[in-house]
């Protein structure tokens, strides 16, 4: 099927860009180097690819993410980057066929865990602005872990706050100091993982042992203002020209197909005006008719990637497969 | 159920401002007088509700839209206020049990209705800055759609450049320039329908014979700081508290459970600080600990509800029901 016979709007991802992202990544962090996130793609099909450039060990957002992971067969070691008390969930994840670690910051998520019959642990330590202990609690908890019959594998540290920073210099500034708050942690809790990093991070935050990135294999535009990101744009959103007024075109994937908190798409062939719910209004460099395909980027795949069921796989013009968006949802 | 039993992140509907909601809106806009549009809420048991409140006729944003509604046995009038030239989909809704009116701005939208088999359409025109053909190009779209076979049933414009402003004298004054447009519109074409106007100008635009609000129901934050509007918030999105840290805590309904084009959500119990993928961070005014449940109010319900595959129905802490949100994607 040509392209512009999709339904639109719709995703679909370049696929020599996909391939070219993912063994990129697989050559500077071969292995256990990387443990992928699939929270930016929440599509095991492509998690698949991950795994077989090498990477065995993936890091889960939500307790869908890994039970979904773990029933695709994908269970060699699966982290829950994330705090939850939910003992359903918990449970669910216990009783999956995987290895599962979880991310514990308190008393509360480390006897939840415990209940459900979670066996292994990291302590996430705070280095940024999101979930995390003090390095100072570190020890108290990774000891009330053990006694809960929990081992304790390691530490995590999510330097979130530096990931988008454009400027090499001042990211590695403030990935070393977020660093060097986790090995203060580690140098008390001790254990085989340093993990935490991510796409922003993954050239630069030499500190820990295995870096969670995901958002590399398809990639956002904010990344690719990064001067050291090697990867290719892979994700697009196609849509079709329904109206054209004098001064510009509106073309049919709004705010509904595309994650706005980094802001408005970005489209290679003129400007993009403004989204609302069901429409994004272009200037387009060149004369569009009603009819016409507009391929926008998405400012932030994450987000978007969850607003959809299906992502098809393009080889230059022609779509040569469709992947369930399967990980979606909580 | 109690409402803190629900697995989070989960929306949540208050039915008692959900009811009053919809028996305020049909007071003031009987019958049909009101087209609901059901892209705020893509939900079928919610159009039910507005059916039963007297109004028959509803709008909606997508063919699946549409469609959903005519399977559900809510089509006796549905108006598709959207362009579309994707012929697959307007077949469905033309073989669909509905009646089926969609909107058309230009000769190829149609021509494709044509091809497709649609029988009524409104003339879109131009009043804001979406879709629309100009004034002076309605009476030749009508005519072309005559000849066409397709039954010119009158005209639509949508102020949507109106809706969110505060001040009501600045929003009328919006209003009545793009209705003056609209109605020169109709003067040319004709028909029973002139349609338009949504919640922010339900109560001001005077120049329709229907409006074709949605938000009403559930209400976004932005409407709530104008003071001519009597609907109460009635979605909520239930989160739970993941984390702690001395400063602030982290619950863990984040930017994919939520739209953010309208900017951060509120919260009656604290500030709102950020959110991030999974995560919103807050300070509270009074002590909360991990586990406890927090309500946020998202600032934009429509990209919110399209989010979510479960609304939940709540009277005081009771879960009473739980609908499908069964027209999302498309």
């Amino acid at each position: 099927m040509h392209i512009n016979e999709l339904p639109t709007p719709t995703l679909w991802a370049d696929v020599d860009a996909l391939e070219f992202n993912i063994a990129e990544m697989a050559r500077r962090l071969p292995g256990k180097r990387l443990r992928p996130h699939v929270k930016a793609h929440k599509t095991t099909e492509l998690a698949k690819l991950q795994r077989d450039a090498g990477h065995l060990g993936f890091t889960c957002a939500t307790p869908k993410e890994l039970v979904g992971l773990a029933e695709a067969g994908l269970g060699e070691d699966l982290l829950l980057a994330n705090e939850t008390v939910d003992e359903n969930r918990l449970r669910a994840m216990a009783n999956s066929d995987a290895r599962v670690t979880v991310a514990v910051d308190s008393i509360a998520t480390i006897d939840a865990a415990a209940r459900s019959g979670i066996s292994e642990c990291v302590i996430d330590v705070r280095v940024g602005f999101r979930c995390g202990c003090e390095v100072e609690e570190a020890g108290a908890l990774a000891e009330h872990a053990s006694k809960s019959n929990i081992s304790v594998r390691g530490v995590m540290g999510y330097e979130g706050h530096a990931m988008g920073v454009v400027d090499v210099n001042d990211r590695r500034n403030l990935v070393e100091a977020a660093m060097l708050r986790l090995l203060e942690a580690h140098e008390i809790v001790g254990g085989d993982l340093i993990t935490g990093g991510g796409t922003g991070t993954h050239a630069i935050n030499t500190w820990v042992n295995e870096i969670q990135a995901g958002s590399y294999v398809l990639m956002d535009t904010a990344y690719t203002e990064q001067q050291d990101q090697p990867f290719k744009q892979g994700l697009f959103l196609q849509s079709t020209v329904v109206s054209v007024a004098p001064n510009f075109v509106v073309c049919d994937a709004g705010l509904k197909s595309q994650g706005m908190d980094h802001g408005n798409p970005t489209w290679h062939e003129g400007e993009v005006l403004f989204c609302s719910d069901e429409h994004t209004n272009l200037v387009p460099t060149s004369s569009l008719k009603v009819g016409d395909r507009v391929s926008l980027v998405p400012a932030h795949i994450d987000p978007t990637m969850a607003k959809h069921q299906v992502l098809h796989l393009v080889r230059g013009n022609e779509v040569i497969d469709a992947w369930k968006i399967d990980l979606r949802h909580w």
